[in-house]
């Protein structure tokens, strides 16, 4: 058995997102699984660096998965590729020693959230972008963004009430940029709750609209209660960037 | 009654080109009159700048309409974009002298045509750009180009073989850039006749394959006969990007 690890990407705009539920294929995981199955004739289960919401996009998600083929790597991208649908697409494979796991290794993940404020996004970026309207303050919302860096518990951040592991999670970095009109958030962390990119995305803009102030993360980090937090902010502007190991 | 000049942008995948065309509602012409007649009660005729393809996306597509209504640029402008679908977007639209007309008036067009070559398209450009797998030799394909700058009747670049209006047009430029995968190539030109940026466009992958000489395209031009210029290149990897008046 070889142990592969797989980098894809995926407009995530019709999926219900990575991870696969009960019986339903409209999962990037079991779309996956089920060409694996179909080339190897065996059950393989496909292990990802993480769950990406429903409609969420990944410019380079990671996974891994076990089997034993006679192939390369080079026939199963391209076998992988043929049936995948166009909105899917294998970027690399290659073989990697056993005890890999791509979300147990992870060290680093780095999501990028796109927002179009004020005009409106242009046509093609439609489905990867999140169009606001009113005009967001910048320099507010980069205020707001240095009290998540370090670790801190964002259980005030995560959609799971009832997650029962660790919710402290360490934020290397956000940066949030303009460039006509397009505000770009990048955030690195060592690992990401459900929904707390766009937890802190919708809390920022919130702080952008003027309708927080900057200093209230802190009370909310430390009040740890979701209803403090802001709403959460739609899935088509959120990309999983990259995945460090 | 008012000439109004609009600006419109659109993703070209979903619609039969731009112009309408019997009953049929799925052009963008056709989406653009059932909204002006919804919104003046009357028959409005609007005129674009040219006709784009179907499949065909226009960064900035040009048209006027005439009508008498009791609203400002701005409130049209929200009407109109009220009931475009999300593919079609009205950018500005602006009061024009009674003469203006988009096509008549129109100097300049400029068309970019998008390949990827080699690597696959991101799955996030793959309704806007051309995959070409085998390598395209660039220097070639930029021999081959200059031919075709200056007046020439461009009949062998043209579809419709019953067109009875001069074929002559004066083509100003053509760039060819490659970054990262993806050649992009720029045409500039007084005017294009049916289906001649993508017959053009399917020649020079044809020189860029080796299939052709660069110096063909001097007898192509000189032959005038459809059948010996190149393929016609598919029309999601075309945009209208400007036109000039």
């Amino acid at each position: 058995m070889l142990n592969y690890k797989i980098e894809i990407q995926y407009d995530g705009t019709k999926y219900n997102g990575w991870q696969k539920q009960g019986n339903t294929l409209n999962t990037i995981q079991g779309k996956f699984e089920a060409i694996l199955n179909k080339m190897t004739d065996k059950n393989i289960e496909i292990h990802g660096s993480g769950r990406t919401d429903a409609g969420v996009h990944a410019v380079c998600q990671i996974a891994n998965f076990k089997c034993d083929v006679n192939m390369s790597t080079d026939e199963i991208k391209t076998y992988i590729n043929h049936y995948l649908p166009t909105d899917i697409a294998v970027i690399d494979i290659s073989v990697v020693p056993d005890r890999f796991h791509s979300r147990l290794n992870a060290k680093e993940k780095i999501y990028r959230y796109s927002i179009t404020n004020v005009r409106k996004p242009d046509v093609f970026k439609r489905k990867f972008t999140y169009y606001v309207e009113e005009k967001l303050q910048l320099d507010k919302m980069i205020e707001a963004s240095k009290y998540f860096i370090g670790e801190h518990d964002f259980k005030a951040f995560c959609s799971n009430k009832h997650f029962k592991k660790s919710t402290v999670r360490k934020i290397y970095s956000i940066d949030i940029t303009e460039n006509n009109g397009e505000i770009e958030i990048l955030y690195r962390g060592n690992g990401f709750l459900y929904n707390m990119v766009r937890i802190m995305t919708g809390t920022l803009i919130e702080v952008g609209l003027g309708k927080r102030e900057a200093s209230d993360m802190k009370n909310i980090i430390e009040q740890k209660q979701r209803e403090l937090a802001g709403y959460t902010a739609p899935p088509q502007g959120l990309f999983l960037e990259k995945v460090i190991y």
